[in-house]
């Protein structure tokens, strides 16, 4: 048997949002691997293995599934959202690259999901319409100086930004110093939207002016985009809408 | 019978990268309206009409898909890739603040899909692994100094970065341009991915230093990803294969 390796993302929750891709690779797979939520999204079946480990463990995770498939198995690693945004796709390839040089030439392969930030965005409105970037704001893996610094230099650039990982009961003040920063760096009225567990039973969405923002309001499954200085709200009955307008006049 | 809209994204070509979701809504709808390659590759049906527009009319279009949802129309806006990233999603809100103020009590909602970076990303290994901003480069809706201002901070921030857009006939000048500012800001073995066409037949990657990157290396049908400082490439045989580990040492 050909073992392989298939990197998958699971997107934010609903099965009707798993790519048919990631469906045919997860029928096919003799092997799960993943942090213990998202493997227990995956129905058990004859012959199906599901590895569940911790979080934090993603190199021991990331060799485990290159040395089955070395083995010959058929691996699928399950990542929430996209694998390759801040999750475990980079982990996989820094194992790869640390590991034997037979690993280079296993069959491995990235399956895309959708991300966190599009699934918020695309629930609020489109508040990423316009030139975006992307941010993780845990400093277990960098420094919270170069958060900072990034945070000032995407103010500066007016882009709107999508925080990952903004806050967990181990790290309460990174997201407080965020506020901070950005209210140092924008005006009051920016519009913040937070979105928690978006496409589950559990989903819940608000936007606040940064004003009225507080770190309370984000949790690890919470998604937060704070807008440009352009992002609109639209007032009516019903949830909240906000979008950035595609052009910037001269 | 109550109409709607849905501004779905249909992924960056491959049938198996569009979610049920959106499958679904297709399946529902009476009206599809798009850019004419995006509406034309969904597969015709009785009691489907298909409502093909050209480029740049993207106002026009969202009026229209506006107006036969309130008429009792099931409509489906489809855009490539993620509705949400440089498509119809913030289009089709612009219309809908600019008009009448029915339009917001209308069934709305916009459903994610795969966008090119991310498919283009999963394709190259993990080059957004870490922090990163997504940037369109067209100037038809933004003064190119606002690109170039953009560009020199998102350099500066050691963001990934990803290009939209990044070269049309009609402004070859620009992806010129960014090139030289990307030269006056990063190192010479900066790794760039040029991903066009990402899941089609017409795919074509390759992985080149910023020394040697080179205009037409680019169309619009190219996505294009400029590492951070830390992007690195795994030598092996077959594809090029790049990440962008997940942390930064203090």
């Amino acid at each position: 048997m050909t073992g392989w390796v298939r990197i998958a993302g699971l997107g934010p929750g609903d099965d009707a949002l798993v790519t048919p891709d990631v469906q045919a690779a997860i029928a096919e797979a003799t092997d799960i691997v993943g942090y213990i939520p998202y493997v227990r999204r995956i129905a058990p079946r004859d012959g199906l293995r599901l590895h569940e480990s911790d979080n934090r463990v993603e190199i021991d995770r990331a060799k485990h599934a290159l040395e089955m498939a070395e083995a010959g198995h058929r691996v699928v690693v399950v990542s929430s959202g996209d694998p390759g945004v801040f999750a475990m796709a980079s982990a996989v390839f820094e194992a790869l690259e640390a590991g034997p040089k037979t690993w280079r030439d296993l069959d491995i392969a990235v399956l895309p999901g959708i991300t966190a930030m599009l699934a918020a965005a695309a629930r609020a409105g489109a508040p990423l319409g316009h030139d975006f970037c992307a941010l993780n704001l845990s400093d277990n893996l960098k420094p919270f100086a170069l958060i900072e610094k990034r945070l000032r230099l995407a103010a500066e650039a007016d882009f709107a930004m999508a925080f990952y990982n903004p806050r967990s009961a181990s790290r309460p003040e990174g997201f407080a110093r965020t506020l901070e920063i950005l209210r140092e760096c924008c005006e009051p009225e920016r519009l913040i939207l937070f979105a928690r567990a978006v496409s589950t039973p559990e989903e819940a969405l608000s936007v606040v002016p940064l004003a009225d923002a507080t770190p309370e309001m984000a949790d690890m499954r919470t998604v937060v985009i704070v807008g440009s200085s352009a992002t609109r709200q639209i007032a009516r009955n019903g949830p909240p809408l906000i979008y950035t307008p595609r052009s910037v006049p001269a």
